[in-house]
C-alpha cells in the first residue's frame, strides 16, 4: 500500500481498488450500527492543515477521522504562525514533534503536499492542492460511478467546464485512466491547458455534440472571481453554451448520471431542476467522501508507525 | 415529543415541561458524577451550523453535545461554501449526507432553521434565527425561574428594552405564556415592534410604574450599533429610563430574581453592582443552558433514527 | 501544588522539578503505547480562550488535553462576546457556569491570567500575557535543556533578541534561576527592559563575546512590526549584529544547544543551516511542549474538584 495519498497518479489499478473496496466495507460498517464509530484509529491524531478555506472537504475528513475514533486538530492558516511567516518547513516539523499520525493538507501552491512528505514521518493527505490534485474527490467521484453503474472500465465519462483551473479535473483523468474509463474534456478553447492535446482523453469544445453517448456527466464549480478574467464571454454565454439544463440532461440517455464536486452554482452551470432530479447523485458523492477519507485514513495509517512524539 | 426545536410556539405545557424535567436529570447526573460525561449520543454527530458569531451559544451547545459523547463538527459560515454563495438548501443536503444526526443553526433569517427541515432527515435546533426566535434561551430561562421559585404559573414577568428587534423577548414570552406566567414588556415606543398591541402581554413604558410587583425582571441587551439609529436619544438617556440600577433593583420584591441573556453592558442596560448582586441569576442562566441543550439534544436524537449516511 | 500556572515565580524548585518528572513520565507512556491516550482526564472540559492568534501553543495545548481524554472547547476572542465588548470578568463567568474545568488563556494584556483566577474555580494556565510570562514555553525549555545535559543547575545559558517585548524571555529567566542556571541576556541597549540591572542575571551588547562559553543559546523571534519602529536600524544589521549563524555556531562549545521558541524566521535571527543543525533542538522543544503541557495539565486538575455545573 502506499504511504500517502498526493496524486492519482501514484494509484494503480490495484491500490485504487483496494481504497474503493475498504470504503464499501466502511460504509457497510457504519450503517449497521447502532454506534456510528470504530475504535480504529483511537490514539491517533489527524492534523487538518488548511491554507485555503474548504468547510466541505474540512469537515469531510473531520467527521471521516472521528468516525474512526482519531483525534482531530485543525491548523488553519488564517491566525496562525503561517501569517506571522513560518515557512512550511517548520509547520510541518511543528506538527511531526506534535505527534501528528496523519497531515491532511489543504494548499493554493500545487506540489506542497509532495514537499511535506519530506519532514513528515506520518501519511500526508492531499485535499487539494493549486490546480494539480484533489485525489480523494476522484476517489470518491469513481466510488459513486461504480456503485450505481457497477463498473468503471469503459465507461464514457464527460468533464464539463473550467478544466485549465480544476484539480478534480486533472485527479478524475487520472484515475478514470487507470479504470479504463474513457474521458472527454467539455470546455471552451480558453477553459482548456496547454498541452492538452498530450492528455489521455478526448476534447470537445461542443456539449451537446458529446451528450447521447455519455455513461456519465461531471460538471465542474465555475469560479465566479474569473468570470471577467475574459475565459469566456459572460455568465449567459457559458451557461447557454456550457451549462447542464433540462433539455441538455433530456439528451443523455437514460441511465447517465450527473455529478458535481460542489459547491455548486445553481442556475449557471447546473440547473436547479438538474440538481435535483433522479438522475443525479451528487448528494451521493458526500456521503461516499466520507467512506472515501475513511479508507484512506485507515488504509495509510495501517501502514505507518505514526508521528515521532 | 417533538422532532425539532424550532420555535416555542411549537412547545405545548406538556413538552416544555418534559426538556426542563430532562435538563434537571441532566443537571443532576452530571452533578453527581466523577467523570461528568454520558454515553448516550456516542457515535452521533452534532453540526454547529453558524451564521453568524455567537460563541457563547456555540460553546454551550458544543459542551452539551459532548458531555453526551457526541462528536461535535463546526461549520461556521465564514470561509464555507456559504462565502462562495452555497444555498442553504445545498449546505444541507451536504450535512445530511456526510451523516449529521442534528444540525444547530443560527442564521441573520428568520424562518432559515424552518426550511432547514425540509431538507434534513436529522432534528434542526434553532440556535437564533434573525429576530424571530431563540428557543432554547428561552428554555433556560424558564428553568432558572422555575429553580429559584419553584413554578412558573402566575409569575410576574418583565422583560425590559429592546423588544423590537430580540429574539430572546419573542421566545419568552411565547414559553412563558404556555406556562401561564404574565409577561409585562417594557420599552420606549421606538423598540416595540408593530402590532404588539395583539401579543398576550402587558406593555409599559415606564419601567419605574412596574417594579413593584414583579417576580423576575429580564433585562435585554442594548446592541451599541443601533444606538445611532435614531432608536433611542442618547445611550445615557436610555440608561436614565430602561437601565437597572441599584436604586431601582431596590424596589423590586425581595424575592425577585434579575436575568439577563448575556453578554452584559455594564453600566448601560444593567449596573455593574446589579449583575454581582444576590438577586442576579445570569451566571445560573449560563450553567442551565448547557443541561437544557443536553436534553434538546438527548430528547430530539432519541427521537429520531439519526442522519443519512 | 500549585493551584494555576500563571507565572514561573510561583514555581519553587520542588514545584518545578516535580512538573518536569511528570511530563518525563508523559513522554514515556505515550511512546510505550499502541494508542497513544490516556484517560486520566475524562469528563474534564479544557477551554482554550485565545485573545490573541497562537495556533502553535493552541494546537500544543489541545494535543496534550486530548491525550489525556479530556473535552476541549476552543473560546476565541474573534468574533466571540468579546468583539460586542464583554468584559473578561463576564467571559470567566460564563465559562465558569459551563463547566471549565481549566482554562487555558492567552491575552494581550499582562495579568489577565491573574485576574481570570478570581473568578474561576478551575486552574489557570497561563499560555502567555503580554509582555509578562509564558510559562509552559519555560517549562519545555528547561525541559529540552535537562533531557540533553543531564542538569539545569550551573548550565550558562544565553537569551539573544528582543528581551524587551518577550515574555518568553522573562519566564526564562525565572525559572532557570529557579534551577540554578546562570543567565546572560544579549540584545542591543534599544531592545532591553528598563530596570534590568536590577534582574538576577548578565547583560551583553557583544554576541560574539559571550559565545565560546554557553550551553545553551536561546534565540528569540524577531517581531517584523518592529522592524520599522526604530528599536535597530535595519533587518541586515540586526542579522549581523545578533542573528547566529554557522560561523557563530562554530565558536560555540560542541556539546552547546541551539534553541528557539519557533515561529522561526530563517535567515534573519537564525541562518537555516543553524536551524536545521545537529545542535539544534527546536523541534525537541516543540515535542517537549507537549509533554509538559500534559503534566501541567494533568497535576493542576489533580488539584482541583473542577468546574461549577
Amino acid at each position: 500500500m502506499i504511504e500517502h495519498l498526493l496524486s492519482c497518479d501514484d494509484l494503480d489499478a490495484e491500490s485504487a481498488t483496494l481504497i474503493l473496496d475498504t470504503a464499501a466495507q466502511m460504509a457497510h460498517a457504519m450503517s449497521g450500527r447502532e454506534v456510528r464509530k470504530l475504535p480504529t484509529l483511537r490514539g491517533r491524531t489527524v492534523v487538518n492543515l488548511f491554507y485555503e478555506d474548504s468547510t466541505r472537504t474540512r469537515v469531510s475528513f473531520e467527521a471521516a477521522a472521528k468516525r474512526l475514533s482519531a483525534d482531530v486538530v485543525t491548523f488553519s492558516a488564517k491566525g496562525s504562525s503561517v501569517s506571522k511567516g513560518e515557512s512550511l518547513k517548520d509547520t510541518a516539523l511543528t506538527l511531526q514533534a506534535m505527534g501528528a499520525d496523519a497531515v491532511v493538507v489543504r494548499h493554493p501552491a500545487s506540489g506542497a503536499p509532495h514537499r511535506l512528505t519530506g519532514w513528515l514521518d506520518g501519511a500526508v493527505l492531499n485535499a487539494g492542492d493549486g490546480t494539480h490534485e484533489h485525489p480523494t474527490q476522484a476517489l470518491l467521484d469513481a466510488y459513486t460511478m461504480r456503485s450505481h453503474l457497477g463498473r468503471l472500465e469503459g465507461l464514457r465519462v464527460a468533464i464539463v467546464g473550467d478544466i485549465l483551473h480544476s484539480r478534480v479535473a486533472r485527479s478524475n483523468v487520472s484515475l478514470l485512466r487507470t479504470f479504463g474509463a474513457e474521458v472527454t474534456l467539455v470546455a471552451p478553447p480558453t477553459l482548456l491547458p496547454v498541452g492538452v492535446d498530450t492528455w489521455p482523453v478526448d476534447v470537445s469544445y461542443d456539449f451537446d455534440a458529446v451528450l447521447s453517448r455519455l455513461d456519465v456527466v461531471m460538471m465542474l464549480r465555475v469560479q465566479a472571481e474569473r468570470m471577467n478574467a475574459s475565459f469566456f464571454p459572460s455568465a449567459r454565454e457559458y451557461t447557454r453554451r456550457y451549462g447542464l439544463d433540462a433539455h441538455r440532461m433530456s439528451r443523455l440517455p437514460e441511465s447517465a448520471l450527473v455529478m458535481h464536486p460542489g459547491p455548486m452554482n445553481r442556475g449557471m452551470e447546473i440547473a436547479a431542476s438538474v440538481a435535483d432530479s433522479a438522475r443525479s447523485v451528487i448528494v451521493d458523492q458526500v456521503a461516499n467522501g466520507v467512506s472515501v477519507r475513511m479508507a484512506a485514513l485507515y488504509l495509510l495509517l495501517s501502514g505507518h508507525k505514526g508521528g515521532a512524539a
